[in-house]
């Protein structure tokens, strides 16, 4: 890979994606074969000003072991330390920000018993959702980013030796993250505009709903919470920190009403889901709640993911990416959400953004409740959009308004 | 490497050395160029009956990183988590035991500010004590284990390419642990009846103190702990579970007494410390005291030991071992102590090990006082020992007994 790149990367997903504050502990999670990457980004990170990195490595190859070996009353004894792990560095301000070098191998846990898996991975989540819900206010600053992985780039290109298919992913992700052309700042700074621009017309047009129709299916009416407001990025902290959650990023999105969802979907594009691929998703929606969903392709897993909770079959996220967006364009399937979401509109199965209501960051979950916002352990993202996409906005007061036209945007 | 004999070593490590047993969790803390033989030992420790296992990597390139950039408070800044981290898996019975993969690069913190590396190790050690100190008192079973890293490889056979000499510290450690004849469990197990014979009889001799003269000048008396005990393999828990602590051990150890060691001792091999080398090291005991204490190479590290703490210029350990260690024989420098301190006699610098009083285990810390057991943060072996040693038992009535003849067993 080119070295300048990988720096100019690192320096990048630091600087702007987290944006890294004098005297800020910056926790990274990464898998150990991502180690290069993680501690470019922690000398990064103090370069910046941080007074400390905390590396929590993870290593997906242990996990299966673990996954397969132990028993559930063990895999579901999360230990109070994991929380406090995390929590020790937060003291109700801006002394914590994450960075999650995301990087699976695809079918990490093919094979594993999925009921067992899924209980695992539920445990986990209850015990961690203290931390996770400072992301998910924005309440700190955080961003996901992706580097190759032999496994995970043996998935992306199939077929090829090792070294050349981790060569042709880095490439792939400098393009994805418009780090290729040596100055990702100019260029997210202009791609920022671009997102607020789409986002400051979508809140300006009083929408009742979404309508969704794909050229695979696709009838969907998707309500939206009351008083919604669409995001891309940048993204902000209550301290006006402004931060990208997510390099790449092409999405703009707000949350669904839980009990507004009506119609059919369908996937159009596999999913990765507890290291276990799903495709070939079909949902129908009554009153928000998803009453018939199967997959063609790991539909075992479907319906556990449906199981985590009764926030788990109903929407809290509605993204528009147009079919132009770069991810598309490179005609690469790349099975890490973080990519493939950034290739075609999606929703999320689980819980929506607080942020997504005007005033949402610092609303009571009763008072989200109120605004219709779903609360679920879950927050998975199903892409269903297609080329030849039309989406249409219905306003309060009944007007019907072209958002996407044959996959691009109306506005 | 062999790959059966990789295999072998984990399963005599996990099923002799730690000794898991049914129900328990296993804590591996391993650096991450480790990973394969980690996870090898956390699959041996499920087929073992464990309930599960912790994995906890390092990664001393990260941490080189931040011993260089973070602030003196944030590295002496050790968050509660991280006790509670193993601690959390306690339930003051043999809930937990405790497999540590040691591969450090002998010169990972080379040219870094050593008195900030200092206090940072400290403090960490400071918030760690109740956990180190389970092992300490062989509360839990736990074990120490090496394998090759690149970075270590590369100082053990310098100059040779990182594949070959990688290979080749295999073949020494699968040759010094016993593990290459294919039987480890029956060698150790000749091994460890040769050992108990030696304890018992050194303790049968009713010392006050031990004698050590050395070709390079070393003339030191070290008094011995009251009620004092001599240990060698195996170990045993209150439950009576064995282990050992140490794969390889060629050692048999006592406590010296912390206020009667006197004369003047010099080192015969380097010693790593904080990821730097010491080297020549001269001291002079006073009433066990370090009262003189300089080296060669690496003085101001030295110096900084000292200074951890009042128990860290008196003695905590004198163990024994013969020329013909076959560590000694492999005529290899390891720079790592595990193999170090099992070529050649040697002392520690700091706390001293209750078992090595006479029911000490269960002794409060008044009482180990009282017998004259050292206490301290530190616990750093120093190699003593020379081909032509010469080591004489002084029983407390006064008679000479000689225990070692020019650097072999005299008992």
């Amino acid at each position: 890979m080119d070295k300048a790149l990988f720096e100019l990367y690192a320096r990048f997903v630091v600087r702007s994606g987290v944006n890294v504050q004098k005297g800020q502990t910056l926790i990274i999670s990464s898998p150990i074969e991502a180690a290069p990457f993680a501690r470019q980004c922690a000398a990064e990170a103090y370069a910046a000003g941080a007074r400390d990195v905390v590396m929590r490595y993870n290593d997906e190859k242990f996990s299966r072991i673990r996954l397969e070996q132990a028993g559930l009353d063990a895999l579901t004894d999360v230990k109070p330390w994991e929380l406090a792990s995390y929590m020790d560095y937060y003291d109700g301000g801006p002394s914590v920000c994450r960075l999650a070098i995301y990087a699976e191998d695809p079918e990490a846990y093919k094979g594993l018993d999925v009921a067992k898996v899924e209980k695992a991975m539920q445990a986990r989540s209850k015990v961690l959702k203290p931390w996770s819900d400072l992301s998910m206010v924005s309440r700190i600053q955080w961003c996901v980013v992706s580097v190759p992985t032999e496994a995970w780039a043996a998935k992306v290109f199939a077929g090829q030796k090792p070294e050349d298919a981790v060569e042709k992913l880095w490439a792939a992700i400098f393009k994805a993250t418009r780090v290729e052309g040596g100055a990702p700042e100019a260029a997210w700074e202009a791609h920022a505009e671009a997102s607020t621009r789409r986002v400051e017309a979508l809140n300006a047009l009083g929408l009742a709903a979404l309508h969704l129709e794909g050229e695979n299916g696709t009838d969907l009416t998707v309500g939206l919470v009351d008083d919604y407001v669409f995001e891309g990025i940048p993204g902000y902290t209550p301290e006006k920190v402004r931060f990208f959650a997510n390099v790449p990023s092409e999405e703009v999105f707000t949350a669904p009403h839980r009990s507004r969802v009506d119609g059919v979907v369908k996937s159009s594009l596999p999913y990765v889901y507890n290291g276990n691929l799903i495709e070939g998703i079909t949902a129908r929606f009554e009153k928000g709640v998803a009453v018939e969903v199967r997959a063609e392709k790991g539909d075992e897993l479907l319906q556990q993911m449906m199981s985590a909770d009764e926030g788990a079959r109903r929407l809290g996220e509605i993204a528009l990416v147009p079919a132009s967006s770069p991810i598309r364009q490179s005609g690469l399937l790349y099975y890490n959400t973080l990519f493939d979401e950034n290739a075609a509109c999606h929703m999320a199965f689980g819980e929506g953004y607080p942020t997504c209501v005007k005033g949402g960051a610092a609303m009571s979950r009763e008072e989200l409740d109120a605004k219709g916002l779903n609360d679920s352990l879950i927050h998975e993202d199903i892409m269903i959009g297609t080329p030849g996409m039309n989406i249409t906005g219905i306003t309060a007061d009944g007007r019907r308004v072209p958002v996407f036209k044959a996959g691009e945007w109306a506005l």
